[in-house]
């Protein structure tokens, strides 16, 4: 099963692409959108295709993207808002089912606690994912959002007690935290 | 020129098509799109779809879209600016042209001045583009701003001096009132 994760935002949306097979997760591929200053429809015309993109490269089976958090300033919320809407509407225009986590269900399930920091999220995603090197923040966020739909709901009671049958080059992985 | 006018909302967003020709403004279609209480994947796709749909049917050559008002409740501020991006979408995805207008600057351009209320801007909508009816409030919204585009800055100057060179059943308006 191939996850894509977004993390939106109107300047910089992330992408990351997991692949999940069992209990293990590799990784497929990650990076950012970035939007010029132009104006507003034509910076969503850029998250839209963008991410359209992504999806024809890649094919993924889902998508899971994050809960943007209410912005102090309204007026970057609205805009924060409609970006999020941009790189919804490139998943949904491809069927692809959407699931929505909290940044805190997130940190949980990469970190194993809510209050990681954005360097912590970055060191759990290379190594949960074996990278050989840190990815960028942004990035690190999206694969982030696409672990967290892997560990998630019904795949996680699909895996029954959590036993760590897992393969030798896989991730042994007990609530989001790394265990072998 | 075709213009399509959008009133977005996560609930009901309004749609308005008028035909300006020469000076001459006549109306093509309106109407909503309404949400099903779903998630909110889902309810953009229903926007993008249906926006996608009236683009088909009608073909337009340009479009405006109301700029929504930041709201006091943050979370209604979010949903509402991811229901406008998903317009939007629609909107660039087939290579319209977005024109934005704030609420003030299409009462000004619809009654004549910001202070109208949601009946006057029907009343104006309806005799501007000498419906046999009253619209509906979304419809009338997204009507104006239509109409709003069709009086704006390229538009205007072309037309000069504003001089009432109009048909027989064409609509007199100078800085958006009927004078004739």
């Amino acid at each position: 099963m191939k996850i894509l994760g977004i993390d939106p935002g109107l300047r910089t949306t992330g992408f990351g692409l997991i692949h999940k097979q069992g209990n293990k997760l590799s990784y497929i591929a990650s990076g950012t959108i970035k939007t010029p200053d132009a104006d507003l429809p034509q910076r969503l015309k850029v998250i839209l295709s963008g991410v359209s993109e992504i999806i024809r490269t890649y094919s993924p089976d889902c998508a899971a993207i994050e809960k943007v958090f209410v912005n102090v300033n309204p007026q970057s919320t609205l805009l924060l808002g409609q970006a999020r809407g941009a790189a919804i509407c490139a998943l949904v225009a491809a069927d692809l089912a959407v699931a929505e986590y909290t940044a805190l269900q997130i940190k949980k399930a990469v970190v194993g606690h809510g209050q990681a920091q954005k360097q912590q999220m970055q060191d759990m995603v290379q190594r949960l994912l074996m990278l050989s090197g840190v990815p960028g923040k942004d990035a690190a966020d999206a694969l982030g959002v696409a672990i967290c739909h892997a560990h998630s709901g019904e795949t996680l009671s699909a895996l029954g007690d959590l036993a760590p049958a897992l393969t030798k080059k896989g991730v042994r992985v007990r609530r989001g935290r790394l265990i072998g």
